[in-house]
């Protein structure tokens, strides 16, 4: 069995790492930590996970945690580049479901975040987890950087346009939606049933922090750089992304239909649709998948990719228990063959 | 493996079916039917069912079903009445969800459906699919009649109070909501989202189908006729019951929390939460479970019980796989062992 | 023009007030206050209301409340009932909103919301704004104590049958559903819309503050105490207050339609629906309107009475003005004759 | 008094129409037909109408709709194009809601509506019923044919942009989500609140309806041709259309923000928002009043627009009363200054 410590489990990726981790056959979660809920059952938080855990919050300790196979921060920014150098070197391994490790660069960094990178030095090493891209690399990494939810479901849409170079790579453009679980299980007014159910805005439209994330995944893949227009939106629902993608054609391509088959012919988590078929983040809902159609409207040389997620499974807790699969040589799909709930 | 069939596959008891089969290790689904879907891949109409199963729909033919260990039906009522004693003929065995067998009185089923009754001569056989009441039944039963959606909350929150006989049963009071998915996967303005969404509403106040079920399960268990004002609400909700109960204690009774966890303390999914705690849909979202919370406010001699649960899991087709197991003496929580899809 | 000041204008009820008093052909908001949005205009918070008002919100100062013909307290609970006593020392009268001038008994107030009351001289003469049972009174009124919203629906579902003494009024039932609005634009976990969207639960099952200002309302008009086990739920929904109330008749009574229809016949805001029509949260939406059923199912002895409000209009800012337009020998329904938003 | 007819009244347009009728001094709604409901009180059908109508569905009848002043279309496309001939013989102006004559190129909508027109000979005559385009053709128009929801939307958003030549025209972006209400009252599985809440997807991608509206209507204020992406969403929400619209730059333009308030500056119902501020449909919930901001995210030459309207309001109803308003040289905001429902 695999020794799994969560730092930071009283938010919806620490509630949903634990949904996924019950159904794992070689997971033993041994510590979940919080200081605020410390000394409290996670199932007295989370009324779901009656039956399945007797854990309790506790502290978070170094030494509990350093006795960990893998720890996973499910924690927002600026907590986990504090902790995963002292991991590091107990030899623990680290999945960061956070912003901390994602960016390679520690000013671009600063800039989007606002303050200082407290660990930059683990930047180059981090491994950016997304198995599509980099499955070799996450397999002998010690710190997995998990990416962001609007980051996996842009990058799973535009990779193979962007890699094959078929597309302007300075004038691409992701009009994405998100859940109100994305913003996390916070006390804001914003994000009151009252305020964005039976709703739907823009928000971040002069930049938001996934946008250098996204650019940076890109080009790598395409070998040069890339321009997006990244507009998300909220969503009147629970889970689920959304992205419409477009882009101009620089000629008359082969088939895209077929060509984003063969692309992810062997992923066992992107899924082509049917031509014609388009995704519904209800589909994918609870499971860890990514569900993709790509189509030329009116033939126009605009090509229009659609794109969702679970921006809790796929994009978060999903995709970070397949990271560690992958770095445990586990079955890359161990526990994450959940259908998704549908109705 | 457990060859299986499913009669009426299109509706959200079927699709719910399919998901929990799939996580089921003795399941292996070799026919689901519809005349409407005939030939129809079943993940073109569920594409969260892509990559689960091959699976397409076929007309409903007897040799086919007959050729199953177990055949489901997941119809309206008035299909299975009709079909099921061909099958019995031929040994297999079957699970009920719809309405046909839940009553005992063919003269009573005919009053409350409009019709008379197909084949009453099973009425009798048919063993009522509440575990909690009737497991051993369950264990010999050819033909098992899994009970309503409503008539699984209201019935599993009022047994301990009126087997034990602590209330007036005369005039027990329930008040339930549901999800719209308890209406069906069918083409009906009033269940439309911009008819239904952001409002609530009773409805069947003078009379739903499963009242008589609801009496005729909680007069068998109290030894007395019981009567119950069971008024159903509409909640601008995907899935999960509430039930509200209220009856009037006949005395000061013992503590009723404790009662309740020891009436309950072997039941693999009767959840009695922790005394003040009360439960919420959405935390057996998906899961075979019912989680009940008692309680007698102000001390005023008015006991107070909430139910809750899953119409589609522990309402239909989760207590329809619990039924299987219990019939094909595996264990009684394979396949069903899913956390609640929190938040 | 009436000159109308409004304290505490950052919540639903004040936004709400603004909506209302925008359409009233005689009033003129001169001042509303905010200490945490002091000098924000108002169009900034609530973008709805661009166009249509010009003002800042302000700090609040007695001297510029005191200048108005009324002011409207639309504050959580212990606000109005330090300010009010010297804005009636100025002769202006006041419309609260809040809870702290509803109950007569000042020991019964401390024990609900837990600390003494701050001007308890004033209780006796504040009359509790509920037209319908005390129209005369509200016309001469200093003070009015606006009802709950919880309270507004069920008492104007019960009313004729506790006034009638046709039912055991030791034994009422009112299982009540709101909207989320109802618990304020505050920034709290519980109210997210991950949290509450797709569910349903009850809260306040032990107490809630709503129970004694319902028991107090109805043995007033009752002439005798009554007994209300008060079970309020959570809906998934933005707006809106369903109330299903169960009593048990003491007799065969007269036809209850009938006793309805004629005893709010001339209710301009209570619409008794006809017969075996029930009512929905939606056709109420922005609206200032009670809609009302009554039933007998299956003749049982149990009377079923539905009753449905908006809680920010029937249930909080429409009473308001419904209110102002009384104490002020306005036309009753002016600014309030707006259809319901449906779909 | 304006003597109104309107046909097909079963609708959201229908009913949308009577709620802002109700509010408008000068109308009087006469006659209103629907087949199906004949003979049926319109308040039965809409509760929320129950007061402030007496009227019943009627047969449509040529005598009785061409005694009125004005007749609105509230019905699908096809119905209008054979009926409007006849009553513009008597005299009779029309406001259409439906498609019939929103193309000016019977052949073009012959391709997008599957069937021949039935009377092209008025597709020329007919006005194009955007007041921010067509105010002065309106004033005289006997037949208008009101905009789609999304033209209206799209429209608005991108009008400045093409007008100025500021943009390339070839390459124009409309990623654009509509409430369900935007699919009509009609009963289909694909718009039950099962299928449709907590989800999210792209629909008509190929090729919708709308999409030669649009281009049809920002051809003719560029006096030259456009091609626009046009890919529409379905929200979990009943009313209000989100428009997020790209398109490249052709040089630096002077500042967007200063020509969006100029150029809308004396528009009763188009509101640019400050510099910063995004809309929302929700503060346009039931108002008529499209919401506009324009950006430039990052400065990278892809100018975003975001423009709210409500479907049923700025986008039918509300629309087709600003018609009414502007052909009759009654005042353009007359019954049409309701303040957008929020919460």
């Amino acid at each position: 069995m695999v020794k799994i410590g969560i730092v930071g489990g009283t938010g919806y990726t620490g509630v949903e790492l634990l949904r996924l981790l019950a159904a794992h056959e070689q997971a033993e979660v041994v510590a979940i930590t919080s200081r605020a809920e410390n000394g409290r059952r996670v199932d007295e938080l989370f009324p779901n996970l009656r039956g399945h855990y007797a854990l309790a919050f506790s502290e978070p300790e170094v030494e509990t945690l350093a006795a960990c196979d893998v720890v996973f921060f499910a924690t927002p920014h600026n907590v986990a580049m504090n902790l995963v150098p002292q991991l590091l070197a107990e030899g623990t391994r680290v999945i960061d479901l956070s912003a901390d490790y994602r960016l390679k660069d520690a000013a671009l960094w600063s800039r989007w975040y606002g303050e200082p990178h407290a660990s930059p030095e683990y930047l180059e090493e981090a491994v950016y987890g997304l198995p599509e891209v980099n499955r070799a690399k996450i397999a002998d990494a010690r710190l997995v950087a998990c990416p962001g939810c609007y980051p996996t479901s842009v990058q799973l849409g535009l990779i193979p346009l962007v890699a094959r170079r078929l597309v302007d790579p300075a004038h691409l453009i992701a009009s994405a939606a998100s859940g109100v679980s994305g913003a996390g299980r916070q006390a804001k007014i914003d994000n009151l049933l009252s305020e964005v159910s039976d709703s739907f805005k823009a928000y971040g439209v002069a930049g938001h922090r996934h946008l250098p994330e996204i650019e940076q995944g890109l080009a790598a893949v395409a070998g040069q750089p890339v321009g997006v227009t990244f507009v998300p939106h909220l969503l009147p629902a629970i889970r689920g992304i959304h992205a419409t993608l477009f882009a101009q054609l620089l000629a008359e391509p082969e088939d895209l239909q077929t060509l984003y088959e063969s692309w992810y012919a062997d992923e066992p988590f992107v899924d082509v649709l049917p031509r014609g078929v388009f995704p519904q983040t209800r589909t994918v809902r609870g499971a860890n998948r990514c569900q993709l159609a790509v189509t030329v409207p009116q033939g126009r040389g605009t090509v229009v990719v659609m794109s969702t997620i679970d921006n809790l499974v796929k994009g978060a807790s999903g995709q970070a228990v397949q990271n560690m699969n992958i770095m445990l040589d586990l079955p890359e799909t161990m526990g994450l063959q959940q259908v998704g709930l549908l109705p």
